[in-house]
């Protein structure tokens, strides 16, 4: 089969894999429907070493089940799933406490010789826990929203979670890609009254504004800073999505948040240490988030997108085959586009 | 009259100084009846560069009614009140929240004009909005747990909730000084089954026993993270307090927080970074706390102190009269005592 491989920065190919099949009697075999290149996908296009082997590369994806092993039991031959982007066993004990990230048999897809998402097909392992069936078929108009379920709709929910979003609460984005998109929504779901969001690029803020932002932030680091602060009566924002992961935006969302607020951060951090650790102290910001258990979240989420109150799936703006995943790529981290789906 | 000043590292003395007086419509003046010697005065203790005027010492303080500005209401003269840490007016956004360490007119005694606690008697700012009338005699038995309303007790309840602490959950407290001893009372007041305080000083562990921990774990670094773990089925606790503010204590609370749990920080960072973020984020590991607003706890914890369902003022390990205070903070620092109570 072909599947999306990357042999280093900058460095992305569609090579002739060996068919994905079932190993363990928990896993299922999907045929790949569509699939999404995700902004944690830039990270390693930006840094990878070179590599002679590659790395299979993909983890959102909706596709259609074609062959369960002998201990598969909630999902069955010809289902349409959708793939949370890590795998989980639903049982243990936080599963169970609703955090399928922490999963005792969990992964990741494109490691441990499990496939990637952005090929044709996926061995995924942990069916019972991992896959949620869809109500639709293959062609339905809603699929771009439900593929959003697999990752950056779950994420923007995470750190709305995370950062106290609630009814009446004022509320700021840090970051307008994908994630920080899905986030306005999240904000916007609960009630938030003011959603201010940080970010330069005029295609994204539109969309913003469509979800709900009610405010633009286009300056960066203390002007923001300032500039948010003039928006809340001089006192910061009561909850702030992180949806970054760098030392700057991280400094940014502490710096506007409220006293007592909290930050959600669901932007992969890139530095081992927190900036202004005291400055969050002395305010009693509250500091949490981290990868977000999307496969928590999509039984949830299911009914806006299908009765139409959500359309998360407008941060698509670029449809690509597998053969086109390189330029996706290419695309994404030149900000052409905001987030890519491939078609298969 | 006579208060605590410091004039550097090392270097408290007992002076002579103006006498308190009331400034403000909104002020009480205060006879102290009993005050402390805190954790965080030893900071300066430390490290404080030598001053020629010195600086106004204390923040925990007892103390009789003396006279009230024309604008208070609240509290009357002859009434014993306990003072909480901060100053603060009660009224304004953040009080109103519960969060009075952000009062918008509040501030610290020995700053800005305003007595130390450690003195004869003090100028209270925003006397109705700060003060707690306390309904025993100045002779009572109950005084040192009563002091402890005023920071201490407050704070290791803050850490408690910032760590969500509540029944049936599993908690760390990472510090044993009174702040940590406190927190040992906090946690097990809601019903934690499991508390273990990370320390090694042999009267406070026996001490820490009394107030409900059932574990101890008297290693350092990551040999405390193994035994923490050992203790806990591998995975860690809900909930860390983390009651020190050291780059290593921070790391050790991160590092023994299960996935998805909290730690509720008071210790004062001495770092304007925070270590193992990237650690706390794949947990999803919340960190929450800052300055406790005591304030907002006195009134709730009056009745268990009253009633003797709790003992805090058991911190107190020794008792000085104000020509004493020198050598208390020396006793502290050198851990020969636990927390130094000042009798006037």
């Amino acid at each position: 089969m072909r599947a999306t491989v990357m042999f280093g920065a900058g460095d992305v190919r569609i090579e002739n894999v060996p068919d994905a099949r079932l190993i363990e009697p928990t896993d299922a075999l999907v045929a790949v429907s569509r699939a999404a290149i995700c902004g944690s996908d830039l990270w390693p296009y930006k840094t990878m070493e070179h590599s002679e082997t590659g790395h299979r590369m993909g983890h959102e994806f909706i596709g259609v089940v074609e062959a369960v092993g002998a201990d598969v039991r909630t999902v069955k031959v010809s289902d349409l799933v959708v793939a949370p982007f890590l795998y989980s066993d639903g049982t243990c004990v936080f599963c169970r406490e609703g955090l399928h990230t922490s999963c005792l048999h969990g992964g990741r897809y494109g490691w441990d010789g499990v496939d990637g998402g952005q090929g044709e097909a996926v061995r995924v392992p942990q069916a019972d826990g991992t896959l949620v069936v869809l109500p639709v078929g293959t062609d339905d108009a809603l699929m771009p929203s439900l593929l959003t379920l697999s990752d950056v709709m779950g994420t923007g929910h995470h750190a709305a979670i995370a950062a106290n979003v609630g009814p009446g609460k004022t509320v700021a984005v840090v970051g307008d890609g994908a994630v920080g998109l899905c986030g306005v929504i999240a904000a916007r779901r609960p009630g938030a009254v003011q959603i201010i969001i940080l970010g330069r690029h005029s295609d994204r803020i539109a969309l913003a504004r469509e979800f709900g932002a009610t405010d633009v932030v286009s300056e960066r680091g203390e002007e923001a800073v300032v500039r948010v602060r003039e928006l809340t009566d001089g006192f910061g924002v009561h909850s702030v999505l992180e949806c970054v992961g760098l030392e700057q935006s991280m400094h940014t969302a502490l710096s506007i948040a409220r006293p007592g607020g909290a930050v959600g951060r669901v932007g992969v951090p890139q530095d081992e240490s927190m900036p202004a650790s005291q400055l969050a102290f002395y305010n009693n910001v509250t500091v949490s988030g981290g990868p977000a258990p999307v496969r928590a979240y999509i039984e949830e989420f299911l009914p806006d997108v299908l009765e139409g109150r959500i359309e998360p799936g407008c941060v698509f703006d670029r449809v690509v085959r597998l053969d086109g995943v390189p330029d996706g790529y290419r695309a994404m981290n030149e900000r052409e586009a905001i987030k890519v789906l491939i078609e298969f």
